[in-house]
């Protein structure tokens, strides 16, 4: 089944990963339909985009949060954004997949510490796709 | 009157600006309540503490969201905690103050966007207390 994937990963809060959000949606696209592709757009605008440019920016990423079948976020790279969709997700009760390199960096404990969540650690990329194998597989395989 | 203050700033990513958050929750303590005081702590330890020991933090943190009368959060320095407090904040319906240095970041549109918070951003840090004098003035004053 086609799934409607909400991509998670940090913009303003520094772009040091954005090629690696391109490889994953680039993987999550083969199969699934990605909502948010933009954001491993390497060449996507960091700037503020003024109060209604904000706004709109704003209005579609929750629409995309409710419209969602499961949200995926690479948590690297610490992100405001990325923590506030976590906690809008969990409202509506879409299930999360978390993935971060255990070796760069200490995860939010309103993450880690948060039984919402599902968090897997990594040190190597190609753990990410093993895992969204799993995860993505259709009930049944 | 003595209010109840979540003050948000930082932990695991990135303590550089501990020391203004020190400051700012010392200027809310004159009059106030700090729930959150240790976000101050220059020695706070940014190490996960194992599952059970986030978890720990995550139950009083969320506890301490619902106890407070308000949320002042410093968001220069991007966070995937404050991003998410920020999110449970709003969904209880807390007044947000947010706060961040306009010459040295930009501001999430998750956050920018969402017209439910009250952000300032600020190029001097006495801007900052300015602004807190005014919320926090009793009615009346």
């Amino acid at each position: 089944m086609m799934l409607k994937i909400y991509f998670a990963g940090s913009i303003r809060g520094g772009r040091v990963d954005a090629a690696l959000y391109r490889r994953l949606i680039d993987y999550l696209q083969k199969s699934h339909k990605v909502l948010t592709e933009h954001v491993g757009n390497l060449s996507l605008s960091v700037l503020e985009q003024g109060k209604s440019g904000d706004a709109a920016i704003y209005d579609q990423d929750t629409a995309w949060l409710r419209e969602c079948d499961l949200l995926i976020a690479e948590c690297t790279c610490p992100s405001l954004g990325v923590g506030y969709e976590l906690a809008y997700a969990e409202k509506l009760g879409k299930p999360c997949y978390l993935f971060y390199q255990k070796d760069k960096v200490q995860l939010s404990a309103m993450l880690t510490g948060d039984p919402y969540f599902h968090i897997f650690p990594y040190r190597e990329e190609q753990e990410i796709y093993d895992v969204l194998d799993r995860v993505l597989a259709p009930a049944g395989d």
